[in-house]
């Protein structure tokens, strides 16, 4: 038994946000929700483990497009009801191809700017998925 | 009126995460959470305010300490319902006194480690608060 998981304070759904960051660029790559079960999965294997609230489910971070992230180091924040796990990110942490989720910015007038990188085409990495 | 906030997903409660990183360390200093009203406010003014939870209102981060935080850029994933805040920090994020309030990292075995650098004594900056 884990006790420093037994200071975490999940939400009344049993959830507790997961920001992930890449320790060698030290960006912000992605913000998840892991419940108990995610967390001790990812403690175990050494891979981010999410809780999917749409789909009801625990997910492994990459599992359809090998993306998977190393776990290097996870932390909590002063409250023990956030956490911050720090990764080496294969391939790139976006769904939609980018390096990091966080790839809009907001601008003084106008509208969300695109200013992440792209790494690669979602159609190339989930087709027929 | 500001389109761009249109797109933002905010939960049942009216709120969106918004993880806070240093601009110049890069380091991940807080999460919690804002309401339209408290991204309005940031953005207007260029200091980070947030709705708080449990005490039910808004709060310019820094009000009692000082400790500002000045916006540099405002991002949005790629679900738009998480924000990612890139600052300036005046001081320390955390009230506990450490830089970020990330500060204690889960070990292998044992307890919570503390990793972070503390910079000031909260006895000393939050007194007769």
């Amino acid at each position: 038994m884990d006790v420093q998981l037994e200071k975490l304070k999940f939400d009344s759904n049993g959830l507790i946000p997961a920001i992930v960051q890449d320790l060698k660029t030290r960006e912000v790559l992605m913000m998840a929700w892991m419940n108990r079960e995610a967390l001790d999965r990812t403690i175990e294997t050494g891979k981010t483990h999410f809780y999917s609230r749409s789909r009801g489910k625990q997910w492994l971070k990459g599992e359809s497009s090998g993306h998977v992230q190393h776990v290097k180091s996870i932390r909590t924040d002063c409250d023990a009801d956030v956490l911050l796990v720090q990764v080496e990110q294969v391939g790139a942490a976006c769904h939609d191809g980018y390096y990091s989720c966080f790839y809009r910015e907001h601008q003084p007038q106008g509208e969300w700017k695109i200013v992440g990188r792209k790494v690669f085409d979602p159609k190339e990495v989930y087709k027929g998925g």
